[in-house]
């Protein structure tokens, strides 16, 4: 019997939504069902890739060109698939990547207003006709997010841009979520933990997954 | 009356072709005909492209992806032309940059077989229609040039490349030059330097730029 190729998970949602919590859930339900998950994030996810990471989050005194940030990202993407993500789904592992092109498009495209045709461009470019088989995306308004986020940790260059960017990447977000809905799973993120875990479960279910949590 | 843009020119070549030495004769000559010229040189030319050379000319035990190669070489391109290059010629200064988008063909195109429609979709996206008034190769057979380059350094992760792959590169840029002889000048590198110097101060005149040295 051919191996099946496994399927590819990703996380999207702006500051302080709840992305590791949460996937650290959704990790937990695969395994339980006995299916080999790698876990990985963007921007990074190789060594090179998480060098890539760490010269576009450091926070710089030159002002970065937003095609270079969006070339940057891509040189990323490209290594990751390549070493990583790839290789895992035809070995029939499924992969669960804590954001992917989706935040691209919502951060380059909706909040640096970047025309998405370049995004696209590379986009080709890079993955060809891959794409994720189920996004989920944690929604929450921008303030609650960013509140949870800053009682965290110092922001870095992303997380210090003004709120008017963040909403412009939620919407971003929502209007790529409304325009796949077969893809795209939007769960609200603003009620209480196992409430947010039920509607995780439920998207699950696309993809064959029957949680007993 | 409106100041007159700078002129750009780039310079091209292999290994050991004697690019440093005779960067510094053009930019003497040019100097000399009161020339405000700004030096620079790819991969680099800021501090996030630099940053980024390091990070592409490191060795390291992870196979790099053509591809990712490529994007970060255009990442660092786009910043490049965005802080340093597009301004100098904006304000009417020449400059002058050791390789260029030439250099991205005959390495990545050239070298490693990439599909050159891949290059050509990233120089479109990064540099529209800008392309250098002039470019000088530096030409010499590879086993010279990669022997005047071992004598003098350890070699780096493109240095340590196979003759082969040299010679593709060679063969590469000679055959870009046949296809834009307007764009470029061929110099033969490998007499003495008084002679190669004869070369270049013709290729400059055909900017207008009549040297004295």
């Amino acid at each position: 019997m051919p191996m099946s190729r496994g399927c590819f998970i990703t996380v999207e949602g702006t500051e302080g939504v709840g992305k590791t919590t949460n996937l650290d859930f959704i990790q937990q339900c695969l395994e339980q069902q006995g299916i080999d998950v790698v876990r990985t994030r963007e921007p990074g996810g190789t060594p090179l890739a998480e060098n890539i990471r760490e010269l576009l989050l450091a926070p710089r005194d030159e002002p970065v060109s937003e095609l270079t940030e969006l070339l940057m990202m891509f040189a990323a993407r490209a290594q990751h698939l390549k070493q990583v993500i790839l290789p895992a789904l035809d070995a029939g592992q499924w992969v669960l990547c804590d954001r992917f092109t989706d935040a691209t498009y919502a951060y380059q495209g909706g909040g640096r207003g970047m025309d998405t045709r370049q995004i696209s461009t590379l986009e080709q470019l890079v993955q060809a006709d891959l794409r994720p088989d189920l996004t989920l995306l944690l929604d929450l308004p921008v303030k609650t997010g960013l509140a949870r986020a800053r009682a965290r940790s110092t922001p870095d260059r992303f997380e210090a841009e003004k709120v008017n960017f963040f909403e412009a990447v939620r919407s971003h977000y929502l209007e790529r979520a409304r325009r796949e809905p077969e893809r795209f799973a939007v769960i609200d993120a603003e009620p209480a933990l196992s409430q947010v875990q039920m509607q995780i479960k439920g998207a699950l279910l696309r993809l064959g997954v029957r949680v007993d949590v």
